[in-house]
């Protein structure tokens, strides 16, 4: 069994009120002077933006405001939160928004203190040695970044998605007010279950394989959301079941599901090149390429794709045939994607197939110019992600 | 569905060479002056204590030795300790050993600078503002001590067993290896899964009871606790096993399965009355009880019951007979009890009945002088508390 360390320090205060203690746990944590960082317009027009300014003015907590976080957020929003902060004095960012927003607040929060340019965190010329501290208020279940140490930035300069991950940006609190979400659109609560469930997933379909208890706490969560979603697709406002994929989203990434650098990540790392270069929901997108990442590598490991099925899907165990088992667990996750109207590959996703160029770029964005391979459960080379790519452009049906 | 908090600072250092990483960690939350605190002769004879000196003298880390704490740790040593800690300046208070030891620690941690009688925060008569940090190397698990709030200190003065619960105690880091746990005494080993499965079931059976999610991840642990004890006893150096059952005493406590306040606490609050007056060991005086506060109280929720029985439990479920099920379900934990060598009642724990006396002052100070209720899942009264007793005694056999 391999040696872990777990760490998820950030205080969650979850609950129909929890904005309301916006102003003492900024406090709490040493915020002095706060950013206030968001995304587009539904942070305005539901009203919580100005609550928490409001409740930041009643505490007495000066702050600024920066909007305009895109999904795969940008680099240049980043700078110029960098630029900001340092201009206002800034010493606390407040994320309030998704993963986009919190993962742009720690890139901004590496930034502030640091000299050189930020994007060294990312491409891996540097580590960061501190950062202003982060909190979030979160209003799109998905990501995780909430309690995770990771974040993801698109450097429009290249397009080049990549994430860089450091304890020190683990956010101090996070607020989780289930009623947020209720105005999510179902391709984006769907888009965001498929988040949180492909973050258990890439942790469970990992290479050790003998963790037994987390194991179990993955499946429990899986199963979960596989109900929890089609409740909320149905009654977007049933609080009970939002509240669940809330709790799910930060527990799914905050490693008691398994920690992370065991995790094999494949998906998410070929899902980069795909939401990089199309600009498509990253949930989608892991959706458009897991069914292909699994028939491609099931053989590494069978009886885990049988135990998956089984105790996740609900597939009916053949125990004279495992692989017919295994494979109905993939066919079972896809008939899950389409009931919630996720993709299961490129041309669903795109609205055409990728052109062999496009699929020569992600393979080589991937593979960082064919330098590097991705994943654990199967060391997958560049031929490799360009047959999973293919497979999932619907070029080829499997890997036999 | 309850709003709550989540906070789980501790930073976990799991696996086999986990010790060798603990100067270094002391120093990372501050620690110049330590306290290393420890129970009865197993760390010492095991190599522990002398390993953890050598390297905080390698470490440059000055530190003084106090051991002794014993089960259902005593007001007395507390003092001691933190008289010890005033005079030699300590900072930092390294707990080695179980959750008896990482009680004692908190407690000391509580008194050195307050100005007060530590008793005063166990009596309920003040809140600790501030505490030492303390940390803890792990070699009992069962309490959860190591991730939680609580702790809980036994005044010789009357005999009096109280806990106290505040975050700031919450322990700083805890290195866990599960090869110390290779040494345990069957009894201890089982003792501990009684505990960490008892931690799970307080916060199971709550009155809330729609926070799905959390039910699931709750009985993933426990299902996997029923297998994994087995095999420790089969196996005593069973590390996957072994590993599995001490990561489930962490999250049975840190509140992944549940939050604290939101429980039912019952059979723990039962219990102290029993260790506290004779001196047994905490886990089997839980398994002496639960069945008996089970039986009293399932009827105010039998769905609950069920849903235990099948999916702990593995009982068939009788759809017809709901009652009977859950009944069907009690009756498999008290198998499961005798199984692992546990009581599931009084005189199987003290090896005689109780005197009226004895559960006279059981009932006195479990309500605090007939003050207080116990418990949230059905809400009880002294009267309540005497027939919980009585049952457990063999002298009633249920609540009809």
């Amino acid at each position: 069994m391999k040696d872990f360390q777990f760490y998820a320090p950030t205080e969650v205060v979850f609950g129909r009120e929890s904005e309301e203690q916006v102003a003492t746990l900024v406090k709490k944590y040493g915020g002095s002077r706060v950013l206030v960082h968001y995304g587009g317009q539904s942070a305005k027009r539901s009203g919580l933006l100005d609550k928490v300014c409001r409740l930041l003015d009643e505490g007495s907590v000066p702050h600024v405001e920066l909007g305009g976080v895109v999904p795969n957020p940008r680099l240049s929003k980043v700078n110029e939160g960098i630029q900001l902060c340092r201009l206002h004095g800034i010493d606390f960012i407040l994320a309030v928004g998704g993963g986009s927003v919190i993962d742009s607040a720690k890139a901004i929060a590496y930034g502030v203190p640091y000299e050189g340019d930020v994007w060294d965190f990312y491409a891996g010329r540097a580590q960061a040695q501190t950062c202003l501290p982060v909190a979030a208020i979160l209003t799109i279940p998905a990501a995780g970044s909430e309690m995770s140490e990771a974040s993801v930035i698109t450097n429009e300069d290249g397009d080049v998605k990549l994430g860089y991950s450091n304890n020190i940006s683990r956010p101090k609190f996070a607020i989780m007010n289930p009623c947020r979400t209720f105005t999510l659109p179902p391709c984006q609560t769907a888009a965001g279950v498929t988040d949180i469930m492909m973050h258990t997933m890439e942790r469970y379909f990992n290479p050790d394989g003998d963790m037994t208890l987390t194991d179990a706490v993955a499946e429990a969560l899986m199963r979960t959301m596989r109900t929890c979603v089609f409740a909320v697709l149905k009654n977007p406002e049933d609080y009970r079941n939002r509240a669940q994929i809330m709790w799910a989203g930060s527990l799914a990434h905050n490693d008691v599901t398994g920690n992370r650098s065991n995790g094999d990540w494949a998906t998410h790392q070929i899902e980069h090149e795909l939401s990089g270069l199309f600009d498509v929901t990253h949930g989608a997108g892991l959706a458009a390429i897991w069914p292909s990442w699994a028939r491609y590598v099931y053989q590494e490991n069978v009886s885990r794709f049988v135990r998956f099925a089984v105790n996740v899907l609900d597939v009916e165990n053949d125990f004279t045939d495992p692989e017919a088992t295994a494979l109905r667990g993939i066919e079972a996750m896809e008939q899950f994607y389409h009931a919630i109207g996720m993709p299961t590959n490129i041309p669903e996703l795109i609205g055409r197939k990728a052109t062999d160029g496009e699929i020569q770029e992600m393979v080589r964005k991937c593979s960082r110019n064919h330098q590097i391979t991705q994943g654990r459960f199967k060391v997958l080379h560049p031929a490799d992600l360009e047959a999973i790519y293919r497979m999932a452009n619907g070029e080829i049906m499997n890997n036999s």
